[in-house]
């Protein structure tokens, strides 16, 4: 299904701009997109500046101009513009509890794993924290946040052990988060989650086998 | 309007449980509450481990038992079953950017004023992060925590000189947070906003007068 009216603003190595990838994917939608380089730290251009006052990626730049920023947001308006499949919940109670573990998964796995890799790589010097502003780094934050990785793994090996999926009983966003999380964490930190931790590997093997998971 | 069949757990001087306070007030419902201690450590307590297993407040319980935690999920579930007034948005446009607003303020100004708040007091040793999990506090991040919330001032004067409320032309979740915000950062950092911020004033005058404000 063609949306020619939508359009994407995106980095190809930018994990949150993966899970807007997977999540159109799982949608079976096609969004022309625009891809940004932020080697060259085009995010900052003035051209984006003006989609995206917090110089991030990803972007949805709706039919009328308006841009929407912010990974849930642009799962919220794509589920509510093609809810077939149901990637946020189909009632009240399954929306709340989706978007519930979806942020715990951004909150206690994603930013750690953003956290350490900022405030540790070479060439992220001078921008520890996304958005418009510079920030130094700080080399204690590095070990910290590892730290919260290793224990966001064993959480969710217990969440995973009680429940099929991140949020319940279906697939949804939750997993495309906690997904990328663990790729980004395996990739950049070189920090993949311990075979023992059995339940988040039967689950792992589920979610990356989806034809999505290779965007 | 009584909703007895739904609880509340939260804490008298938690920011979040405020931001929650101030969302129940403003829809002109009356929700049971229990009052968390969290000076001796009452969110660690078995019973209420079994409601919340990131020890944290706010958690809405529904009637069927099932906890809800994070303030956008609870303000959304309220939200569902209480649509009058509406505060997260009436259509799918306005319900994406009111969330995309909810989340910077949040990420940019919240958050800053807590890691800031956390990483110096003496109380919060130890407890440098929120969760189930004891982290040490990092000094060098509470300079730079600050330095977030003054570049946060200057971006949300700058918004409110050209949008009247932060999402836009309502009131919504969005002025809540930011609120909770700015006297939290006032209350535990002594850091007010300027009063060159003059956007930011005229906005605080006006939210500052709802009923709600004084929750």
């Amino acid at each position: 299904m063609s949306t020619s009216t939508m359009k994407i603003y995106q980095a190809v190595g930018s994990p949150n701009s993966r899970r807007v990838r997977i999540f159109i994917a799982e949608k079976g939608i096609d969004i022309p997109t625009t891809n940004l380089d932020l080697s060259t730290k085009e995010q900052f251009s003035d051209t984006y500046s003006a989609i995206n006052s917090r110089n991030v990626v990803p972007t949805l730049v709706l039919e009328d101009g308006t841009s929407i920023g912010e990974v849930p947001a642009i799962c919220r308006y794509l589920e509510e513009m093609y809810p077939d499949p149901v990637l946020l919940g189909s009632n009240s109670r399954d929306k709340v509890l989706i978007g519930m573990w979806d942020r715990r998964m951004e909150q206690e796995g994603f930013a750690a794993v953003m956290d350490a890799v900022r405030n540790s790589l070479a060439g992220m010097k001078g921008r520890a924290l996304t958005g418009p502003h510079f920030y130094d780094q700080i080399p204690a934050m590095v070990d910290r946040s590892k730290l919260r990785v290793t224990n966001f793994y064993s959480d969710l090996d217990k969440r995973l052990s009680e429940s099929p999926f991140v949020a319940g009983a279906g697939f949804s966003i939750a997993d495309i988060t906690t997904m990328c999380t663990l790729d980004f964490a395996q990739r950049a930190l070189q920090m993949p989650f311990a075979q023992t931790h059995g339940a988040i590997k039967a689950w792992y093997d589920i979610v990356s086998a989806r034809p999505s998971s290779s965007l």
